[in-house]
């Protein structure tokens, strides 16, 4: 009887425990000096596909650090269909208007089902008419992460791009010719995905440590001529606005915040990626510095002028889920208190802790905001989806004071509406609503009207607002839907929160 | 019929969507500006203990990155006997001599289940003298996360201290008054466990980041007086040496690495905690600047001696799981190619990659070797437990070229044995072995055993070392055991390798 057999007469408990056989019985490429460096390389993306057991109905995920410069989604879809797959889930942390080309595969039927934080362009378009048989769920950021725990969405295979990576899959987003910046919407894949397959740019030395994705999350490494154009990252949502209007609204939401009674020394705040809001951060530094008011943390997607802010030592530190530009994702590689985090830690509601719940201050942008407060991000005044449920609901809900900026009128279309065409962020969330025709303050909130009425702000009412639009532009006509639905609007908890109804072609 | 109920007739398997109900009906800590703030702090370690759900026969775990200097588990456990909990099994990353104090609830029944790496002192005596009914599982750093990875060790609480925290669980070893520095023991914990509990000794303001342990990982912090002293991690097993056996032995294992061939520009090393092989680096400076070879990285336990020659560009990064003294934890703190890793990225054999597999030497110590090059790292001379597995198999098994250094004797006791008390390392895996008395190589390498030969290094038979040995001190004495089993000593694929039977009184 050898010990193992003593050992399990002694303690049948035990019985499952096996006697060693060899030092390489369960690590077989340690025997091969060449294995060992190699056994996730694979040849080309069709390669890594095959071996990474992708079948017909799985899930396949994506990353958006690369926004409108991302070359990864269509790549890869275009291959799979390629390759005969059908009937897949898509599961990109967002899409965009680069993303027309999955119209194709949708018709296929190569794509069948869609969850996405949002969408944009030809894609969006047709998806509003009708294209799918299945509606898109729309999930905030935070919620993504609560599917994914919940086991509604079940990753198989992430397909991840990474500028740079090492043999073993050590990569980050800041190094490298086509540096992203921050992985934190692919940090979560690579947590959650049964397989990671990443597709890099360039390989490097081992060890590519501080890595964002690590080692021991990645299953296979294919090497690609390009995952992204990082120059068309702050194309879109996340430009720099030089738009007098626009400015005004952010100089107005400065005051706000300087009035709002969270505007103290350790305050901590988030400025999105709508142009206005992230003009807001230029507004602010002048009344730090007046104030020496230093903000601990700023928060989600980072740009350029919170970098300023940071460098200048008005903000402790960067949280940063998404640069916004380059000379965040810059900043990141340089500056040891950018700090990069995953949506988990930025958002997640059923997650141990997110770091939304620390924030004070938010600025939000708003497609429309009705008289009650509530926010559509997700569909244009025609009903087409052209936008993105992003952190909005995550944010607004934790924020101490959250604020929408948006100009009252877009194109002689106005922006503040009796009722929402969607429904993305409830009124409860939203404390101030600050347009170029005035500043409105959520009824919920008297505390904070007091201090921007005792600062001599300009508060009217949100209704008075919305009369004000309409006096101007004529009651919007109404817009014509059909009773399908052809997208479901998650709230950050996983419930509906709202459903978008297929276009009529004659609108 | 609303939205919801319209979604769920339309397409049926979304039928367990629910509708929205409020903003903070999944997140109530929302609606309460304090409880964000406060919801996982605990009043004392009675009340995280009462919260986190531990019950009798559930199991818990501790890192032991402050090894003697260790102040939680003792206080941890004492509680839990106060508290009348029974039954618990006991998985530590490693136990010390400073674990003496569990022996009384080993006695009482608190404990009735070990995991660890290894322990010492009166513990490490009483336990192979028969203390407990069921034996002790011996395991590596590596086999550690693959016994969590397959679910035979299922953490119920980890309980892990910490120097600094903020109010959401991230927490850090490098800054506050008692750093220990890297945390890649207590990683892998907060990644499996089910419940994460910090000890801190500092609430720091939020956010404290970046952060080894993170806030999505973390349930419940309380703050304590101490959690250990780091001036005690240095003792034991990481001393630093100035005995010139040892030291002798340090410079002729230098000297086999510079003449092994993998001393070329761009090699990886590890030294492990041993006198000998720490000394070893000291010597590795000298032949890397004369040479100029530069070491791609120093992997495992971190000491001052490679952050020496890490600062003087002679090593480009430091992985990190455990730091073997203050300057390591003070580098780790400052130097950002000083990277922290966790036992998963380390040496898991089952983990996606394992750093180990991209080592070139390792110097690793002995308490016995055998003439087939078997090594035991647990038991001593007397048959009683005196060590630990540690990352001993996991590197060994990984590296291209394994050194094990020892003097022939220790005490009068021979280290070269015909046939080691106990197996935890196979000789299929150590390359050659450094003594005082001469170089063996093992004959499976013939390659090193020619370049060792024609740069003049003194090559001896293994045999020849052992003869050398008894005919300094005689056969030693059987060690009297019965024939109960005491320890299971754990190859790092899970197998079992070897039993440790609890030693005869009349020893």
């Amino acid at each position: 009887m050898n010990q193992t057999e003593l050992l399990h007469v002694n303690f049948p408990h035990l019985r499952n425990l096996k006697p060693f056989e060899s030092a390489h019985t369960a690590t077989p490429w340690l025997a091969d000096i060449n294995s060992k460096h190699t056994r996730k390389l694979c040849a080309s993306l069709e390669d890594a596909i095959a071996r990474c057991g992708l079948k017909d109905g799985m899930t396949i995920s994506f990353h958006h650090a690369f926004r409108e410069g991302d070359r990864v989604i269509n790549n890869v879809v275009a291959t799979l269909a390629r390759l005969g797959l059908k009937n897949l889930t898509l599961a990109s942390s967002s899409l965009m208007t680069c993303n027309d080309a999955l119209i194709a595969h949708i018709r296929s039927g190569v794509i069948s089902r869609i969850y996405t934080s949002g969408m944009r362009g030809k894609l969006a378009e047709a998806i509003s008419h009708g294209l799918m048989a299945e509606p898109v769920q729309i999930h905030s950021h935070g919620g993504r992460v609560k599917l994914l725990q919940d086991g509604e969405l079940n990753i198989d295979v992430a397909f991840l791009g990474v500028p740079c990576s090492d043999e073993f899959g050590n990569a980050n987003g800041t190094q490298g010719k086509s540096a992203c910046g921050s992985l934190g919407y692919a940090m979560v894949d690579a947590q959650f995905a049964k397989k990671v397959v990443l597709l890099t740019e360039e390989l490097v030395p081992y060890p590519n440590m501080p890595a964002s994705l690590r080692q021991d999350q990645v299953d296979l490494i294919v090497q690609v001529e390009s995952v992204g154009d990082p120059a068309k990252i702050s194309v879109g949502a996340a430009r720099v606005t030089s738009n007098p209007r626009e400015l005004m609204i952010a100089r107005y939401a400065a005051d706000v915040i300087e009035h709002s009674g969270y505007f103290k020394d350790g305050f901590s705040m988030q400025t999105g990626s709508g142009a206005a809001a992230t003009a807001a951060t230029r507004f602010m530094e002048e009344k730090m510095e007046r104030h020496g008011v230093k903000a601990r943390f700023a928060l989600g997607g980072i740009t350029g002028s919170l970098v300023d802010l940071h460098e200048k030592g008005l903000i402790e530190k960067l949280l940063d889920t998404q640069c916004f530009d380059g000379e965040a994702a810059a900043s990141l590689r340089r500056n040891p208190n950018h700090v990069e985090i995953s949506t988990n830690v930025y958002a997640n509601p059923a997650g141990k802790a997110a770091s939304c719940d620390q924030l004070d201050v938010v600025i939000l942008s708003a497609l429309e905001i009705d008289v009650d407060f509530n926010v559509n991000v997700i569909t244009g005044s025609d009903g087409v989806m052209r936008g993105a449920s992003g952190g909005h609901c995550d944010v607004a809900a934790a924020a101490n004071l959250t604020i929408v900026v948006a100009p009252l009128l877009r194109s002689r279309i106005p922006t503040v509406v009796k009722r929402v065409t969607t429904l993305l962020t409830p009124g409860e969330s939203i404390d101030v609503l600050v347009t170029d025709h005035g500043i409105a303050v959520n009824p919920a909130r008297p505390d904070i009207r007091e201090r921007l009425l005792a600062a001599g702000l300009k508060i009217v009412d949100i209704e008075a607002l919305y009369q004000r639009a309409i006096s101007l532009t004529g009651e919007p006509k109404p817009i014509a839907f059909t009773d399908r639905i052809v997208g479901v609007i998650r709230y950050r908890d996983g419930s509906v929160i709202d459903v978008v109804r297929e276009v009529k072609e004659e609108n």
